[in-house]
């Protein structure tokens, strides 16, 4: 059986940044010739980033990509790396998007991927399922590829897809196994979830049994806005064993010797998987694809070293998954928006203490500006926690005491109860604003996804910012994630960076003397659970009664929840990492008489 | 011929009041009745209110929402009203959602028509074609319905259709051809944009013409968070005569007795209309839909008084049409979400200016709080033009000095150039935010679409509000509307509201001494048709430049563009008037490095 070496580029890509993306595809490239790969897969839409949204709309910059695509091709020739087949993904089009007045029919544009040997562009596949849920539109945006592309690269057989084809039934793997290649490359843009990588290798499975071949996956990482990319990368035979993968999160270049059987065809396959191997709500599409047959001229180049062996990274913990997931979120909306430093208010809690946490670890201590805005209303433990935070992440720590600015306001206009409360958060952020403009920071805003839920922040007060670590982390498991990274400190013989005070003490918001979270919300462990049913699970109240929660308690939460849309509407991007995050994967009117249980 | 009393309830549905639409479909049925109408047509979705967005996730409210039809079905016969035909839409679904884990193809939500009769639902009908441009997703909601409902309903066959199926050649219509149908009831919930009331009218002729048949088009009216609706309701015959025409955003029972050949049959019809009568572009749906053919045994209701006539209301100038489509979006939004009143801060500018105009027009100059909020840079005639305009309005005037505050923010903190601009902004944000939070008003911001493009605001300062009027309309249209509403005060005898120095005076934010906005941008009028080229037209660098735009100004305002996009994401609300608003109808990543022209 002859075998082919595989590299998989599980890398970074920015938005918009073709030329930078076409430079990593040629760094890369490179980098796998050296280790003898006769193969290099690259993400979905890595010449121009994902999601690309409305960019798509704007000709000049379909243009780019369809340019960009030829031009690499050439250049990777030049670079001595024509005989390396190279799998890309990048927008193509022959015309206006869909919905533009002057579309044409087949002809907008199109989630493709190309593969260049030899300085051309050798084969394009374009991408059959395209998926219009969650955070994606992309019916919006793509006409759907209707035809399987087969590469004929020396004795295998290679089809191409992309992404979304892989999570569906039938459709280009069903047309693989007719068309009896040896390998499916499946190159991706898959954003993280937690558990999602739980689910991919089976998944792969399925699909690699459905089409008869062995499916060399690849996967993006990076954060962008509210999405981050984690890698997880993988090469499973038709048999289902799992042959390598990549850890998640990281940039890495994993290369494998492959085994491709030759001569197979769909009569000598096994069957493939059944549907009662699916679970439950996979979709099928038809199996209606056409197969487009390209031979390529060149042979693949030869190597002559050992086996290459990809190895299988080990699965980490949730909250170490999510940490990381969270830190390169971060990490890239800072560099990719090309911000030198970030800054944040201390309270001495523990959302600012972890929002602290994952900044110094996402960019470094020295970039990370901790400022402590106290009140007449702070204890002296609020303080305490924050000077302790700030030593031991050795973080650039500062103090504004806001008192005089208040005490001005209130000399000023005459303000009593919620609005006094409101007005200490709105002058710190305020502040926080100022030393934005004048220093540069990028300002982050600490509200966890329980706040965010209930509306529990004030408006252009604890809620300025440009990003929002937390953003979808409810507040329960902000808590473990805290634990966590001190434990995981404390295994490898660091520093714990968060205060346990921080992690022990009831939250509070200290906008008036003694006040605590419990005051208007009901314990965070009841408060999540309702709102994981009614936010993350659509369950309506009669659902949420049945699972045993208090009939008052939860009309009060979801009445909060509902009244809270507009100001989730103003808030920070933060990154997804839950199977709904507000967001473009939570699209409610603002102006909404329904209350559940009224009709 | 026989003919038939049909009415047209254009009425104002409000998204998730289930009830309160049903109450409002009895009544205007009981109306419509009392005028001798022996069919009521209703808009799209108006039971639930229309967009309900991810609400149709939630299992809880499609189940009220067919808990409702039915119910409405039977409060309607207990009215006396069982024989009159009423049309209503409403959400309709026997499964989950199509993209839920649990999806059963076939089965999932649907965007439907009922045809109430007889205290029963006689016939539904659901959505064929589902928009997923602009700011509509409903890929993400509905499954398309592929039969058409005729309906014998006496003497005529009455095919039913809902909004976009009207906006495609095929589909629907070829169907009703096929089906000959006397009779097309179109129900609408068609946002506003200006000169989309221009496209309706030949649009229901080449429509009508295609079926054959009169088309009778009913449009919901009335604010919904950025939309605005406009009614527009009209009654087409096959041969394309206007038989009747109601008034834009205004709630009217249109009634109009149409003459209904008998006997028509796809043989004996004129030829369709050609695809050289559409107009470039227009789609085409295929002509495979099913008809699935109803007789309900009640007879249309007889009435005894003599024809009505429905009358063609005139048109009105753009200005006027967009006046009235900001003023009923701003009511809408205040009486919706349950408003008492509204504050926004006057500089005597003509943004200011021009929203509390329509504010005052919205909700009454009772409801409306003006601020002058002037600092050191102020101007004596900001603080003039300001006063004046409230003596013209009559709205409750305030004056709050931010100095104080400001000069004990730059005691303490150490602050420069941009950083002391932006925080008198930020300041006078958190005065209007403490009067929010202390009287319970809805605080408006005012920038104009031409700022938001361009960034030139303070985020958390003058950008500060629940809603922006003036957010679709571009600097060089809110002068327009400052002297149109002027004019048309004059022409009616009435007091002009805005000052006419607010309107001629070098816009200024007077954040520094001196300072106008030609400091930092070019002239409005330039700046609008580059922005209009970039945003609304999705045009590129070089297209900008083949239109004769300057080099180096396009490559600047492009780049403004560019990099403000994340404060847009934390924007207020704002009613939608054109093609393209900032919002759902334009989604783009916020981590972006595509410059125009670097490829």
């Amino acid at each position: 059986m002859p075998s082919m070496r595989i590299a998989l580029a599980q890398v970074n890509p920015v938005v918009g940044d073709i030329p930078g993306n076409a430079a990593a595809v040629r760094r890369w490239t490179r980098q796998a010739a050296d280790a003898g790969a006769q193969l290099v897969a690259f993400p979905e839409m890595m010449l121009t980033g994902y999601p690309i949204e409305d960019l798509v709309f704007r000709q000049s910059f379909v243009a780019s990509s369809q340019a960009a695509v030829k031009q690499l091709a050439a250049d990777l020739a030049a670079d001595g790396l024509g005989d390396v087949a190279v799998v890309v993904g990048y927008v193509d089009a022959d015309g206006p998007a869909p919905t533009s007045a002057d579309a044409v029919p087949g002809s907008g544009p199109r989630d493709a991927s190309a593969l260049l040997l030899g300085g051309e562009v050798a084969a394009t596949y374009f991408k059959h399922h395209l998926p219009n849920y969650g955070v994606f539109d992309e019916d919006r945006y793509f006409e759907p590829g209707d035809t399987l592309t087969v590469v004929r690269f020396g004795e295998a057989d290679i089809a191409l897809t992309v992404c979304e084809d892989l999570w569906q039934a039938g459709g280009p793997f069903a047309a693989a196994r007719r068309a009896g290649v040896q390998l499916v490359v499946s190159i991706n843009a898959s954003p993280y979830e937690l558990d999602k990588d739980d689910v991919r290798l089976p998944l792969l499975q399925r699909r690699a049994a459905e089409a008869g071949a062995t499916v060399a996956y690849v996967n993006m990482i990076g954060g962008q806005d509210e999405l981050v990319f984690d890698g997880d990368s993988m090469i499973v035979t038709a048999g289902g064993e799992l042959l390598t993968r990549a850890a998640q999160f990281s940039e890495e270049l994993l290369i494998h010797d492959v085994e491709l059987a030759t001569g197979a065809s769909a009569a000598t396959l096994p069957p493939p998987a059944t549907s009662a191997e699916a679970p439950q709500g996979e979709e099928r599409g038809a199996d209606d694809m056409d197969i487009a047959r390209v031979t390529v001229a060149a042979a693949p180049r030869p190597y002559a070293d050992g086996p290459a062996v990809g190895g299988i990274a080990e699965r980490v913990t949730d909250e170490a998954e999510i940490w990381s997931a969270l830190t390169l979120g971060l990490r890239d909306y800072v560099e990719k928006n090309g911000f030198r430093s970030v800054v944040l208010g201390l309270s001495g809690g523990i959302d600012s203490a972890v929002v602290a946490a994952i900044a110094v670890d996402a960019v470094g201590p020295e970039r990370v500006v901790g400022v402590s805005m106290p009140s007449g209303y702070s204890s002296d433990h609020s303080r305490d926690d924050a000077a302790d935070l700030a030593k031991r992440t050795g973080l650039d720590y500062r103090t504004e005491p806001i008192q005089p600015m208040v005490d001005t306001f209130l000399a000023n206009m005459s303000l009593s109860g919620l609005a006094v409360e409101n007005l200490q958060a709105r002058v710190r952020g305020v502040i926080l604003m100022a030393l934005s403009n004048q220093e540069g920071h990028l300002v982050l805003t600490t509200g966890n996804k329980s706040e965010l839920a209930v509306g529990y922040s004030t408006l252009y007060g604890d809620s300025v910012g440009g990003f929002n670590p937390l953003k979808d982390v409810p507040k329960t498991l902000v808590w473990r994630l805290a634990n966590w990274r001190n434990a995981d400190a404390a295994r490898r013989g660091g520093e714990p960076p968060i205060p346990q005070n921080s992690i022990t003490k009831p939250p509070s918001a200290e906008l008036r003397p003694g006040q605590v979270d419990t005051d208007s919300l009901p314990d965070y462990d009841v408060l999540d659970a309702i709102l994981g049913g009614y936010i993350d699970g659509d369950q309506g109240r009669d659902q949420l009664i049945a699972a045993g929660h208090d009939t008052a308690l939860v009309d009060r939460v979801l009445r909060m929840v509902d009244i809270a849309e507009y100001k989730r509407r103003q808030s920070a991007p933060g990154t997804k990492i839950s199977s709904k995050a507000f967001g473009r994967d939570r699209r409610l009117p603002i102006t909404n008489r329904f209350r559940e249980g009224s009709v």
